[in-house]
């Protein structure tokens, strides 16, 4: 069951490892040709932010690979244990964040010759995310209380956070593009008041 | 020599949670009453940013002040203090972050209220920055091939990277914030060809 689950969780971190390649591709030359210097810093920020994530990822996915290829036997009660669990718990934040890039993406880039582009990745991103929740919460059942989740919860699924501060696209699994949904939708959520969108 | 690093990186850290907490406070606001979608997107994300680097902070501020205590003795041969450096050199990369966070805010909130309250948190974190790269390569210096820098260098840092995807306010130590340039720079600069901007 761990091992398989430690299989899976490599393929979607290599399989997005590749998907913010292509990402950091699409915006390089929106760095490059950026008609001043705070839309500059907006895309070079959300490429330095993937840049790290790959540079992350870069040091997980041998450790993962090496326990899926059973070459380096892990024991459950050992400290590596908890911190690669800890690694992948970072790596699901990591997802999310990622979701938002691309969803930020598709305001700018809605009806260009990007936004097919960006969709599909931000689609896979999106049933990868949902899949590694899973993941991990099954790898919490089987190592009940081993598993630090304190620094993987996105503010969307925080329960003691205002709901006014989160984005509704991210807080059920089924989540949708925000730059899909219509305009009149957010208008009319404006004029409810904070205390009914409480849920 | 290193429990004097540690001490001064615990005091760095706790500090800039405490910055990150006003920042936060400051843009909760925007956050609420953000005139459409996107704009909304823009700034929850920023938000759940420093929220998620908020619980990082508060999972390692305990295990620096319990080894500045000395209640922990940890020794440097051991799989926890690696980690543990691993963890202070995350949050090297998340105060740069979080200078990005405040300069792309100097944007938007320039010649308005908001502006000094966001300047102090941004010049502070700038020399918290600095002083934590220096602590770090104090400790690399002590510790020789044992910390692993590899996820914890902003793109603005890194040699193998293209100049035109940096931003040049960070690529010194003297940074400052790119808001307060002259846009006649960025133009000059657009001018320059992509080798002449090599260093």
């Amino acid at each position: 069951m761990v091992t398989l689950s430690f299989s899976q969780l490599e393929n979607i971190f290599k399989r997005n490892r590749q998907a913010l390649n292509e990402f950091k591709g699409i915006i390089t030359p929106v760095i490059e040709n950026a008609k001043d210097d705070h839309e500059r810093l907006y895309w070079h920020h959300i490429y330095e932010e993937e840049d790290h994530r790959h540079d992350r990822l870069d040091h997980l996915l041998p450790a993962l690979n090496s326990i899926n290829e059973n070459e380096s036997p892990i024991s459950p009660d050992s400290s590596e244990f908890v911190h690669l669990l800890q690694d992948i718990s970072l790596e699901k934040f990591g997802l999310h964040n990622f979701l938002e890039h691309l969803d930020l993406s598709l305001y700018t880039f809605k009806d260009t010759e990007l936004e097919e582009p960006i969709r599909s990745l931000r689609d896979m991103t999106a049933a990868d995310y949902e899949e590694t929740k899973q993941l991990l919460e099954q790898l919490n059942e089987d190592f009940k209380g081993t598993l630090q989740y304190n620094a993987s919860v996105p503010t969307d699924e925080k329960e003691d956070i205002d709901e006014n501060l989160k984005i509704d696209a991210y807080t059920s699994s089924k989540s949708e593009a925000p730059a899909n949904k219509n305009i009149n939708e957010f208008t009319k959520r404006k004029q409810l008041t904070v205390g009914s969108l409480k849920k």
